[in-house]
């Protein structure tokens, strides 16, 4: 499967300690598509849910009153066994760059208790005052918190 | 924003000409998220419709008949600018690789007939016997028609 | 069939007449689940699509500014006949209704042509005003364009 | 509200009594539409993943496997007070109507542990045979677990 991207850059499954937080997925009905395994789309739902989930949480985000928000600027996923409905899923979170606009996420999708991801991918978000849309400076008590889920690359 | 991913590395919006098809991809009301633009989980959901739509369209895919189908390994996506229902959008279509067992596509999202994509992204298939799940070959008839796709790596 | 619902209430497929104005609603990947057919959820969206496609295209709302919204009261669907991704369909929509502070819409999933509904529901918007939450009259201009769209009920 | 629908039929949220059963149902930062809250169309797939859930879990639906399975004739749902990611929720369950071969589930979305339901529905499957699609009689396994989800009509 080396094939499927560029030489040997093809992703490894990653293990827990890769990430700093854990959280519970549990999958949906509507999650599995026709080949009865969760749809790839879904899983950026996944991602989307378990960095949202850290910053409301946290207080770090008030979805409707906010004035500085993350804009999500890229995304990505790597695959490596299917996972369907009702399987028990827990997401893996942890930040890989924490720059002075935006932070990288990374994400591992895990059957409960598995040693190894069976997806994984990156999830950028770039802070922007909510009014004009122009960047601003991931805010102080953010870039904090952000902090302490800070793992290396790997 | 350049600071959103490592160095210069950050994509640039591709121009029309970097796509070979291109398909209407109407929005819906839920693509909305609470920020009032189409959620970038969603833009996966036309990635996928986009290249399925192709290979069904084209006698490459029965979804429930066909023994040899595409898995996705890989997804990835760029967002330049936000999109939001009612816009009606147009997403394109190429292929950047074509190996043995595994197809990498290109897609666009366009606001419709504008110049450059305002999102983009890949989308890897590795084909595989649904029975077993074991990498199989692209059969002759689907690569054959994967090659009217291709475009040059930009 | 009859037994689905109480005795000699079970809906019969409505022909296309009983609709006032129709617009194209294709199907994506994603909407087919693990039985090869569209979700039942899935037709949700495009009721949903449907109605605010009309609201937002002849003016009637504007999503981010509007004072006075619709807020979905009850919704509810019976499916007649299976539809799959890649069908190209169309819904089909009416008022039903049309009250001080709310208005019933009737809407139906065609395919492409097809003299009668695949699936048909209704679908309850009740006014409020956005910031308060508290009902209002549905404004002039608005009750003008919904009464263009009443048909009788059947 | 009662203008909604129908004279005096609009319905009053239900108490935790009128559901048999209950499972915790987290929220996705998707689920949120434009307007901040739980999209209409989202509430149909907690119906939908209580349901199939309950069969799978009692192994009365193997999801490839099964001959005879239950597919959508009607579904509806009645909205009381919205709800939000990152809110916890948990759905009811109850059987309202057991017949030779369609059985109707009342579902309740709570708040968690919330004295009444936030929305409530119901979800009508009738049993078909896989291959021909044909109506069959509930098998005597699921309709013995069936049976102990009985609750009287409110």
């Amino acid at each position: 499967m080396t094939e499927a991207t560029k030489n040997n850059t093809r992703p490894q499954p990653l293990p827990r300690d890769a990430f700093v937080q854990f959280r519970p997925m549990p999958t949906r009905w509507m999650d599995n598509d026709v080949y009865g395994h969760v749809n790839n789309v879904v899983y950026y739902s996944y991602f989307d849910t378990a960095v949202n989930a850290f910053l409301v949480e946290n207080g770090l985000l008030d979805i409707t009153g906010s004035e500085v928000v993350g804009l999500v600027a890229e995304t990505g996923c790597s695959y490596f066994e299917s996972v369907a409905f009702p399987d028990a899923l827990e997401t893996g979170l942890a930040v890989t760059r924490l720059g002075r606009s935006s932070v990288t996420y990374r994400i591992g999708v895990f059957r409960e208790g598995a040693p190894r991801a069976a997806a994984q991918g990156h999830f950028v978000h770039v802070y922007v005052a909510r009014e004009s849309g122009r960047p601003a400076t991931i805010p102080d008590h953010v870039r904090a918190a952000l902090s302490t889920l800070q793992a290396n690359e790997t």
